[in-house]
């Protein structure tokens, strides 16, 4: 039915040679099932020999590391230094998970004291197997062994990656290395399972599969939205943890001094356009003041942009929506644009600040929605109440970032609108560079993510596939 | 359009003489404006307020205790004994989810020690205001002022509570402690809002409404699953956590001495029969060996739920659904009954026991769903194969019990095998009497609640309504 399908060379413009095959029915079934035995047994071990299978990957990734970075630069484009900071993220998100398992910390059990001769314990378990649907701008850190495995494996969780077609190549690599570990260390067969796909059959097959019990999807809006509505559609509805990406509203005060000005351009500046502001959390919207402050600070940024060169998009297709939005927008009467005005002759993404203001954002829903690139619409803001209102039409978001100078006596009142809007607050910095740790929010009210109340990052991520069971003992002396 | 409606006395089968209007819609708009205001000034109370706020209605509650123990029991035909234990319950909750705020457990921030100067702290905060649909059987302890609403008060969220059409009385009574407290404390209007509905179109209405951002429901499977359907159907979809019932299952097994085996059946008998055995936890099937000691065991159950006399049942609707399920069961080809034989002459719930064998059991889907009311269904077996495959034929449960005697080796067998279908697992008691404590799991994989990760009972109930913001700030020095 389908036939191989291809990587792209974003540097080189050009297929690489490696073919890939969507994995046969056959080999799915399978796996699948394998899948409740393997739970079982799986779940049934300590949190110290979850911890060894964790530790048992990081060493054969470390091993590999060469052969999956030729991968990764040839089918992201990348750049080697791109690859350094992911590759130390994923090695020191799967250590962080392995130290909690090996600290017990997630398998705590609250025990109250006997209550008239009846002892109750309560446990945390693995809601059951994963399917993960990597990212296509991560292709470690948010893919095959990003976040949602490793949290899976620390809950007890079987896991079934569908790798991003896009990097084929890098996720069945990385794969081979989790699949290397399970047998090394005697792991149950079916723990985990690879597949390849380059549309969306397998992953929505595997979605309404009554072998599966939760979803980790990092992606659109689109695929997130459509996944949670199968997954509510099957007979047992399971939950669907996706992260659907933001346009990270910034808020630009009026008090910032020349210094804090230039600090805040250039910081910003590097945010939109570092590796094609193909993040997550890269700052979309940004509100700045209208008058003298406001446009002697966009002269900043606008220079700041400018220094930085266009770099190839992830894929063709990225390249071609990010063109169609860009366009979509900087179309729109009212909106004045800053373009790189240099040549391209490849997949680069066109660097472009655009900018307009509040009445015209507020009428544009097209204005709140991702643009998935080197981009961000800069909104002018007569006073507060502006401001206000142009933070209130936005839906939910992964952050809010806020710049604010030594006269901000209302910054707390921006802090309060913002926590209604988003799922972390920075204030006087970026939001990309998210940091692995347990005070990590990474979520935010729908359609950020489809549920609020968790996190894809830190080890509260585990907490999306787990569930409780209490013990109830009756003392019988 | 709604004309009256009255509430129902079981113990004299009569209509109250009380008649009920459905909340005006013009009414009811005017409490949902005032929500967005209610809800951002209420979330920024301190939790030492929020526990103000419970203790105030605390006092007010044990103030109007008689005129709330006579509605209760004009509306639902419990006893008084059950009212004492239900009214404790109640407001020990209530105390519990104050004392919880008052040591600031529930506002613990996380911090990391500064990354590169950068510092973060994790705030848990509400998700919003809730819309909170009380149970026919609990009228207090699962109704206006029960678990959902305080557990959503405690995490900073606003409620709107539908009063259950068989309780109405009570439920106004209540509501007016609430809403008095409120004003005592001069806290924002609208952050509380009770309506009366003897339709569904309220709720759905609710549920629907753009300003309420999660659900509480505890009721039945078709009730629970049309709500989910509404939330997830919305432009932006919420969480609804639905309790929706259970059968329980208990496992007798085969080495039970004499002794065990009288203080199981007593126990049983009871946790079937009392208070019409109209309970979520109430032991719906109970797996009993076959041979001499199963029908030894099975002589002492049939004799000691003999012994507890037939009471009326909640209501006349009630009752004929008992009537339907029961006799649907009984009729079954295969299946023999144990029931009361004395007369009734009112809304009386028939107790019975069925009995039939594993075979017929996983034959029939009717078997394996709640029947709610005095009736159990013994399903006996002639080996662990055959009590596994009764087991794993079930859907999620809240409940899962086991009784054994002392030379069980397999015990852990079955607790692992339970552990994949329930929320609790009690060994050696029934699951009857759900104590409010942190230890407390209420709820259980699909379809006996929406979500297995979450508890409706106890302090950890709050996180089904708090969602997390981190703030990020970079120490310029």
């Amino acid at each position: 039915m389908s036939s191989g399908f291809r990587t792209f060379n974003p540097t080189q413009n050009t297929w690489n040679a490696e073919e890939y095959l969507r994995t046969p029915d056959i080999q799915l079934n399978q796996q699948l099932k394998l899948l409740p035995t393997a739970q079982d047994s799986y779940r049934r071990l300590s949190g110290l020999k979850r911890a060894d299978f964790l530790h048992a990957i990081h060493r054969l990734l470390q091993k590999r590391m060469e052969i999956i970075k030729d991968f990764y630069l040839k089918e992201s484009g990348l750049s080697e230094s791109r690859f350094e900071t992911e590759w130390k993220r994923t090695l020191d998100t799967i250590i962080l998970f392995e130290q909690y398992l090996r600290s017990q910390l997630s398998f705590e059990k609250k025990e109250d004291l006997p209550v008239d001769s009846v002892q109750m314990r309560k446990v945390a378990l693995p809601i059951g197997p994963i399917l993960v649907l990597g990212s296509s701008n991560f292709p470690l850190a948010y893919s095959t062994v990003g976040g949602d495995t490793v949290a899976a494996f620390a809950a007890g969780c079987c896991v079934i990656v569908k790798a991003h077609p896009m990097h084929a190549g890098t996720s069945s690599l990385v794969a081979a290395c989790i699949e290397e570990a399970r047998t090394a260390l005697n792991l149950p067969e079916g723990l985990f399972t690879h597949v390849l796909d380059d549309g969306i059959e397998l992953a929505q097959q595997l979605c309404l599969d009554e072998r599966i019990q939760g979803v980790g999807f990092t992606g659109s809006f689109k695929g997130g939205k459509a996944l949670m509505d199968l997954a509510q559609a099957r007979k047992n509805p399971i939950p669907v943890f996706a992260e659907m990406g933001s346009v990270n509203p910034v808020l630009v005060l009026q008090d910032l001094s020349i210094d804090q000005q230039q600090h805040a351009a250039k910081k910003l500046a590097f945010s939109i356009g570092n590796d094609a502001g193909q993040f997550c959390t890269k700052p979309g919207v940004i509100f700045i003041p209208k008058g003298e402050m406001g446009s002697s600070f966009l002269t900043m940024l606008t220079k700041a942009f400018s220094e930085i060169s266009p770099v190839p998009m992830l894929h063709p297709r990225i390249h071609e929506n990010f063109e169609k939005r860009r366009i979509e927008i900087v179309s729109v009467k009212g909106v004045q644009k800053h373009t790189y005005q240099g040549a391209l002759n490849g997949i680069e993404g066109r660097s472009t600040l655009a900018e307009t203001e509040i009445s015209i954002f507020l009428q544009s829903q097209s204005m709140h929605e991702e643009v998935f690139g080197p981009f961000s619409l800069i909104v002018r803001y007569e006073n507060s109440e502006e401001l206000r209102a142009g933070i209130q039409a936005l839906s939910g978001q992964l952050t809010g970032s806020i710049f604010f100078g030594n006269h901000s006596e209302q910054v707390d009142e921006w802090i309060h609108l913002l926590a209604n809007k988003v799922g972390r607050i920075i204030l006087n910095d970026v939001p990309t560079g998210v940091r692995v740790l347990e005070t990590m929010h990474h979520g935010g009210p729908f359609p950020a993510s489809s549920d609020a109340r968790f996190t894809a990052v830190g080890p509260d991520s585990m907490l999306r596939f787990q569930k409780y069971v209490t013990i109830q003992q009756q003392n019988i002396t």
